[in-house]
């Protein structure tokens, strides 16, 4: 598949915008009929990442692409937030599913995304048949955040938390598309994987107050963040009940593939797979393999 | 002392360009004459950086205020150099003691200075009469690098390895102001100490290739920062035998004065202080003190 046509949006796309109880506008993309796929986006991504897996999974599945809050074409926070953590954004998705489907759902997440499955997953919830991550980082990940030379990729979880990366990211155009750049390049193993949308992120990431909604998850996942790689953070002792299957790109430099079998310790059922031309970025990178996986664990939980 | 006047460069200066050996050309500001001090700066910093205290200390000593290669008015790497670590420097400042000092030199070093020092002291030499540090990181902080939320505070030191830093922060006059600006600031207890030079700092740091000698420090400092923070890199079992003095600003948020005393681990004769109105630049933000510190030392030392 040629990533050019890979991103191509489809013309049957539908927009949502729907009103949180507390009133934040909340954007969905929705294509294709059938059992619903709900896509959940990590960092720094909106619902258009999913197209490439999306454009072939819409022939089968109901596939509802939401934009976290403070992200893509959903509302966003005017200064840092430190409440938007995984908790705050499970809310939400429940929410939107309830709002959007009839029946219950299959849930992918990743980065960001793949923090938010784990918080749905620990509450007990019938709207769910199952959870897919592409790569998922536990809290079993724990001191080695900062092991093995690793302190060296996760600085950008600390700058995000700093004013001078709104002033010094924020300070045109060009430096969004410089930054923005570097990780779409950085955390993929094929890197020019978002070369063909790179401009579409840049206008994105170029929205007032986009950088602050995306930095505004690290704010609020900080304490966490800090607990976890000081080996402060306890392996819960319930694990998730929903079904899960993981997919996990071999080469993701910031999510190593080698905390892959961590996630035994938070999963009551799991499948772990290896995506092996992969880096952070399975559902762009390999996007024939992420649909099929997605497919094949999708139709298997329906029933 | 008010620092508009502080940082007024003395009508008597003089300034030396030498070649090293392998031909590198290096910066050498001096002012004053009598038993002389030699200033190792730190980053992001360049001579003028000592110019609170040499205007006090000038009256009285010869004050020999070196450009560490990669920096201020000495030559600068094209690319980013990973062997310029602080035993590197620390020949360096050797050669310019050799060569334009008669008598034993007593040295004051800060941040980068500080590594310098410590590489100069562990090994036997006659040159130095004494070793004074505004502030002194040491192989001791180990593992507390990334504890108590610290990993927050580090980030820069890992950004600075990769190309995006020259890009984004060398993206204009402008970024590098506001990215200089923001360390000056927030390394600072009183923010505005570097207020009044801020132009000429952006104007350093918008030499050519003035950011990647400073970030070059960085590149070739990893390997340590690493291993030491890992916990991997063990205390000397000999200690430094010079004679030490060490000023630590009490409220430096990147060097913690908590770590004041793990300094006795590494020095056989040495003085710890605080400075209480300071951060990390406790030349700048209390040149006063820092002079007086200064003057007592090398007073106390020469005999």
């Amino acid at each position: 598949m040629n990533n050019t046509f890979a991103f191509e949006i489809p013309e049957d796309i539908k927009h949502h915008f729907i009103d949180t109880s507390d009133g934040r506008k909340l954007h969905i993309a929705e294509v294709g009929k059938g059992h619903p796929l709900v896509f959940i986006h990590g960092w720094p991504e909106f619902w258009k990442t999913w197209l490439p897996i999306v454009n072939v999974l819409k022939n089968k599945y109901r596939c509802l692409m939401p934009c976290l809050y403070g992200f893509g074409l959903s509302e966003k926070p005017a200064q840092l937030n430190f409440n938007l953590d995984a908790d705050f954004h499970a809310k939400d998705i429940d929410f939107i599913v309830n709002e959007l489907c009839d029946v219950p759902a299959t849930l992918i997440g990743h980065d960001v995304g793949g923090y938010v499955l784990q918080s749905i997953g620990s509450k007990t919830s019938t709207n769910y048949t199952g959870l897919i991550f592409f790569n998922c980082p536990t809290a079993s990940v724990g001191k080695k955040w900062v092991e093995d030379n690793h302190v060296n990729q996760i600085w950008y979880q600390s700058f995000h938390l700093t004013e001078l990366a709104q002033e010094l990211v924020g300070y045109s155009k060009d430096t969004i598309r410089i930054y923005i750049n570097h990780f779409l390049q950085h955390w993929c193993h094929n890197k020019n994987s978002f070369g063909p949308v790179l401009e579409d992120w840049v206008e994105n990431f170029n929205q007032p107050n986009a950088l602050i909604g995306g930095f505004s998850w690290y704010a609020s996942n900080n304490q966490r963040r800090l607990a976890t790689l000081e080996g402060k953070v306890k392996i819960p002792s319930e694990k998730i009940p929903i079904p899960a299957a993981i997919l996990w790109g071999k080469y993701d430099p910031i999510l190593k593939s080698e905390w892959g079998p961590f996630v035994f310790e938070h999963f009551e059922k799991v499948e772990l797979s290896y995506a092996n031309k992969s880096g952070h970025f399975v559902h762009v990178e390999e996007p024939s393999l992420a649909a099929e996986f997605v497919d094949s664990h999708a139709e298997k939980w329906r029933f």
